[in-house]
């Protein structure tokens, strides 16, 4: 069994302004396009069509030089885990990433980074929840790869006595070359041992000179709902270059508006343009407008400035991106 | 002078019941077999039968993502150490295990990991003492391999006016195909310059159906004093997979029992199956209990929950470790 | 594009005894000759002329296993940067060092590093700045390499609203094989917006048998200025050995030497000797003594004990450094 270990990573760095609320902040910043990011991974041929492998990630900041998750101290934050894999599928153990964020990743155009990352006017409606997008003691099965375009995993987090930790969810899904549909679906234990409850069913179809996605997420806790729509397009404009352009309407209830803490009406535009230089650099441009309504206070990312309740919170940025 | 680093690693994960006074916690954990840990290593052949290595070493636990010893805030707290190799032996430099650790951890049929970790029953004896494992500032000599089985290292940690982490010991064994005899020693400053001392023995004979070990360590600290006698065996039952058993008596001295801190009567029973699918991937399952007498309250690795004074803590796992 | 990703680093570790006050220290200790280091990097050729690159470096104490910086939890606290390289020069984005350091590093003897650490005299007069050696938030271009000998950088450093963060600078130099002159100027915003104000001058000379090093700093902000006047030679004495020495004059003017905090007079020895084991392993011997006047009270490296206001410290150490 030969070793075969791969180091890996990106490093995203982006100039970026922000503003809402009257003030503006200027930056040199971090993951415009993707997650910069240190890993290393392997996988162990075990013979009669088995498999093992690791897989360690850690997020990065190389505008300064910060690793991994530096408020949890996590350092492989991003990912730790050991896999068997087979005709089976792989069943995977440790920390990582939930199936239901994969739905959202997948058609989100900014796949939930940088300036359009359409997380950012998602709301967790006060439940404290830990594992909207990765879960720390997480048993993980993956569908194998040959059920002729379906796919699909399923993962039970468990919660170690910690408050909004204990999670179980999945995701099913079909793609073929053009068009790709899933639905997934998560259930946490809250505060007060509410279940916070999130759904989204995707599809994305790719008409060659466009690729045009929709996404519809509903959250739930208690009796606060807020449901979020998205439309998206990637549009290839010359062989190395594509325009992304996004749209989502968020809207929280009744219930939830009263509340400043859980209000979550907002209108989120973004538009962009990513230029390959090769398959793993780019250089690219994002502009994107949070338009709150209400109680609302959402903001784009890396907005150091809070907007305003009802307010706009808005960003534009230049940034390259390297993989290796 | 050509480079060459090696990445190395382990990853172990199990899903773990722990149980004692009455409570249980239900854990997917880390480290039931294997510590794990992210590593880079190399060697330079400087000519003339000199050599000089580098290796450093990270814990990591996969159910969470953090690296290192996130308490003393040390990265590579397993090992960080720069050698100068050649006939006369190796000249280590750096942090690292101490020799007299490395005898317990070669006769503990669980090299001290896991449910079955002898040391949940060694006692500090309220020394404060930082160096029962690894120390920092460490200066050590290793003899050189070719002495006709004899072997053994020689180290001293520099206390730079820290409690308990001034310290000199040694290890001294000799083995052969069959056999491994060693002896470890090490004297270290606790609270008031007083000195905890830890002397171990051991001895290990393989009869070919079973590999049986026993190991006596002895620790002491002013007028308290500890004896740990542990003897195990590993009994191969398949040509991929082994039994492994091990018993541990602990037994702290009349001064030391009077005291609920250091007090540490204490009986250890594990028993666990570990199966290798390869070289580097195996799976396992582990089973103790301590059973505490008077006021010892000793718990297995993992258990949040406290021992009742003389009570039980006891554990089961199941899990799979992988190397790289 | 073929990956090329190369893991390097440095471990350096050395015996130090070092006295000021009549008090003494005796450590197991890091980075006496050459900075201990962690770190991945890689090149993409993006054809027609054009590279992308990264660097990603943490530092480490090997006596102890710390990594990064820890106090500002900063794992790649050495360098975090993508790169853009072509006949144009490398655009440079990211964590990093300043241009103005580079030249105090290359016209130290000790490259600012161990018990000849010239910016040990150093002194930022109350300015709070960050920026001294490397810098959050950089933006960095370099000159390209085929200049006829010239050579130079510029680096704007994004302040984003912490005070001593902000600042630009650049160096200018010129070199052959026997003879290197370089400037560097830098100013960054300290407390209160007023400028800390580095200006540095270096010349070196090969004559074969000594390569002799001039270098002077002034360092301003507000009215408080220093000039340091530094000195050095690196001696070939064997193939493989030799001595190095330095001497620096550090001056501050009549307004900081009448404040505790600023004042700096001093006068820095040091002496050494560095031998090669082969390109990659080295051991080393270093004696220093910064000689206080008035009520400065500056330190040599390592130093836990404090000098007396116009008075002594000094080191001795022993060490070895392997690079990977």
């Amino acid at each position: 069994a030969q070793s075969s270990v791969t180091l890996f990573g990106v490093i995203d760095v982006a100039a970026r302004y922000t503003k809402a609320n009257g003030q503006n902040v200027k930056q040199l910043t971090n993951d415009g396009s993707s997650s910069s990011r240190f890993g290393v991974r392997g996988v162990e041929d075990l013979g009669g069509g088995l498999k093992a492998g690791f897989w360690l990630e850690s997020a990065l900041s190389a505008d300064t030089g910060t690793a991994g998750d530096t408020t949890t101290n996590k350092f492989w934050n991003r990912r730790a885990s050991v896999s068997l894999m087979g005709d089976f599928g792989e069943v995977r153990l440790g920390r990582g990433k939930t199936s239901t964020r994969l739905v959202v990743d997948d058609f989100d155009v900014y796949s939930t980074t940088g300036l359009g990352d359409v997380t950012r006017v998602y709301n967790t409606l006060g439940s404290s929840i830990q594992t909207i997008n990765r879960a720390d003691n997480l048993a993980q099965y993956f569908l194998p790869g040959d059920l002729g375009g379906a796919y699909g995993s399923f993962d039970v987090a468990a919660g170690e006595g910690a408050v909004g930790a204990k999670s179980y969810g999945g995701r099913l899904g079909w793609k073929d070359s053009a068009i790709n549909v899933a639905a997934g679906y998560q259930s946490t234990e809250g505060v007060a041992t509410a279940k916070f409850k999130q759904l989204s069913l995707g599809a994305s179809y790719d008409f060659g000179m466009a690729k045009v996605s929709g996404l519809w997420t509903q959250l739930k806790f208690n009796s606060l709902k807020q449901n979020i729509y998205t439309i998206g397009a990637v549009v290839p404009v010359t062989t190395a270059g594509s325009v992304l352009a996004q749209f989502s309407d968020a809207e929280t209830n009744s219930t939830a508006d009263r509340v400043a803490g859980t209000a979550g009406d907002a209108k989120f535009y973004t538009v962009g343009y990513l230029h390959n230089l090769s398959k793993r650099t780019s250089v690219y441009t994002t502009a994107s407008l949070i338009d709150n309504s209400g109680l609302a206070a959402f903001k784009v990312q890396g907005n150091a400035v809070n907007s305003a309740r009802g307010g706009r919170s808005g960003g534009l940025d230049v940034g390259i991106k390297h993989s290796f």
